[in-house]
């Protein structure tokens, strides 16, 4: 195990009917930035119940709808001229990942006097960002527990992550009853984005750190127990609440603490979002077959944990057993209604050419656990995918 | 799974060479407490490690030596009286688990008007802690990551648990190197105690919450995996890492989430403790097997997931089965050097009455996840123990 520093402050208040904690949780006086989405919250009752919480405190609040799904720096910058102009100090964000994203921008923004791009960059740091609260209404990024965000922008075409320990949640309502009004798509999203989270941070070499391997493959199993039952219809409580969970446990750094972590996965499949539009988990399944194709050496020994202890294959030959637990994940994200694999996207046969150039120009190379994924192997990671 | 709010704000530093960040965690100008136990930190370098850190930064600190195991009000006071007098405003507690418990009180009192004792007995919230830092040398109690405290009291012979938010650590250095010195004793107390924390949140009913049940499982099945290493000499860093690691998160919370808990083998055990003096996690280890024999009925479902998921004990009788792991779990206990059931520590006949009567007295009863262990039920867990 390495050292490192864990420190996640944020506030989860999870259950049904929490909503209402949104009105307790918000500082008195405080004049409330309320941003959400495409309007899903308006047919749902969550808008409804996210204003009575807000109106019963007697808090002021302004309302922004439209942010995007992978959320615009141009429409981002709309809101933040609407908190400048309406004096605006805390902001409450309503939705998925997208929305959570976009509003730990806007709440570095606020009150920051440089270009907020260079946010996103990592050319400057937020100075006084203003508080942050979350009402979850998609499980799938863990963004309502951590401080990272991911932010394209139309200008470049570009889709960059950044964080801050100052935009982490104050506060985080994670309601399961929520999500019930979800696409399917979007739940079997949910389920891909937060396994291949964990396999981040769970799928590189052995580094002496048995407890962290145990708890993320506490929730690749669970998971795999629950997918299945969460895209039932009618809605299930306890799967919608289990992988609720499940997606912020996995990215909430917990499991990646002092481990070595990968996300080669999703660097790749960011760009590929920012070139085609695909949507982020499908991308995850569209790239990791290709990345264990690869990489399969490096990751052999925890290749063959991972099949013992999540898909229960202990027995026979080491290679088979791998070629199964990889069968087993693909079987899993298309159970789900995700294909894996680039083959389901149709995409055109300069796509890997085209990523491994754009990643290589931002000096976003090398990737993975070991530092040794060039732009050679980022095309035949795409190839073999 | 059951509504919760989960709300850990401490900052973990893990790691070798990790006490000097205590110079920059507390804010310049502070006044530290500077307060330990029994003065093993001056034989094992910790105490220098810490001065040299505070001087470093220029922080002014006053020492308090001599918070001993199940910290006495008495000596809490005294550190109160020193802190007053000079004007102490940030605590830094170095030790075990009774030394930052202790300090948790300390950081309480100093600016409360009331009787502390009143903060004990939850007859009382503190208004205004102190803020608390913690440099931990013994993994064990989890409270360096928890805002729980057990006091005792000679007086009145009580050893009482109390809790709140504003005595949470704001930061705990773990550094694995400091348990080098700790005798066998106090490191297999630590891995039962750690064990036994996590089966008060896990062996009770299922409560449709499979992920922590699976985090729970991850950090038992961890402890038997490193038990044995951890009690080696030379000491095998890898392994005391990860013992402490697992000690902080048996009783950080995040575990019991949402999930019905037990504790009636801490309850039973604090007072075993008042009475006759017993090191805390040996009072664990002789009343578990008692409190399972008793309410074996109600915990059965969870007993066979424990046998199965911990103990590789999945085929033939379910009673065996059981039997099996509960026996599984005294040899682990005996493993690290503490004695399973009472009766290894040769106690006198009255003992189940007079621990029944206490309880009884308190208006500590019913105990367990059910609330369904009344004074019999105590007096047959400690007969059957």
């Amino acid at each position: 195990m390495e050292n490192f520093v864990f420190h996640n402050p944020v506030k989860v208040i999870f259950g049904k009917g929490q909503i209402k904690a949104v009105g307790r949780e918000i500082p008195k006086g405080s004049r409330v930035l309320f941003a959400y989405g495409g309007g899903s919250i308006k047919k749902n009752g969550v808008h409804a119940q996210v204003v009575e919480a807000l109106a019963s405190a007697g808090l002021e609040f302004r309302e922004f709808a439209g942010i995007e799904p992978n959320p615009r720096f141009e429409t981002l910058m709309k809101a933040v001229e609407l908190a400048r102009a309406e004096k605006l100090d805390y902001v409450l964000a309503v939705g998925g990942g997208s929305v959570v994203d976009g509003c730990k921008l806007v709440a570095a923004a606020i009150d920051f006097a440089g270009d907020p791009w260079d946010i996103v960059c990592r050319k400057a740091a937020p100075t006084n960002a203003m508080p942050l609260g979350v009402v979850l209404t998609l499980p799938a990024t863990g963004s309502e527990m951590n401080l990272f965000s991911v932010i394209s922008r139309d200008e470049t075409g570009e889709k960059l992550g950044w964080g801050h320990p100052s935009v982490m949640p104050r506060f985080s309502v994670l309601d399961p009853e929520t999500t019930y009004s979800l696409p399917a798509r979007q739940v079997g999203n949910g389920v891909v984005d937060a396994f291949v989270h964990v396999l981040e941070q769970y799928l590189t070499y052995p580094a002496e750190a048995p407890l962290q391997d145990r708890l993320a493959e506490s929730v690749l199993s669970t998971l795999v127990e629950i997918g299945a039952k969460a895209m039932a219809t009618p809605p299930d409580y306890q799967a919608r609440a289990n992988l609720m969970w499940c997606a912020t446990m996995a990215l909430n750094g917990l499991i990646g603490q002092g481990v070595p972590q990968d996300w080669a996965t999703h660097m790749i499949g960011h760009e590929l979002t920012a070139l085609t539009g695909i949507d982020h988990a499908r991308t995850l399944a569209a790239v990791w077959p290709g990345v264990v194709a690869v990489k399969r050496p490096e990751k052999r020994a925890k290749l063959l944990q991972y099949a013992a202890r999540v898909w229960g294959l202990s027995d026979g030959d080491e290679d088979a057993r791998i070629d199964a637990a990889v069968a087993k994940t693909r079987d899993f994200f298309e159970s789900v209604g995700v294909p894996a694999g680039l083959g389901g996207y149709n995409l055109g046969a300069d796509i890997p050419e085209a990523i491994a150039r754009r990643l290589s120009e931002r000096g976003g190379l090398p990737l993975g656990e070991r530092g040794d994924i060039d732009a050679d192997q980022v095309r035949r990671i795409l190839q073999a995918a």
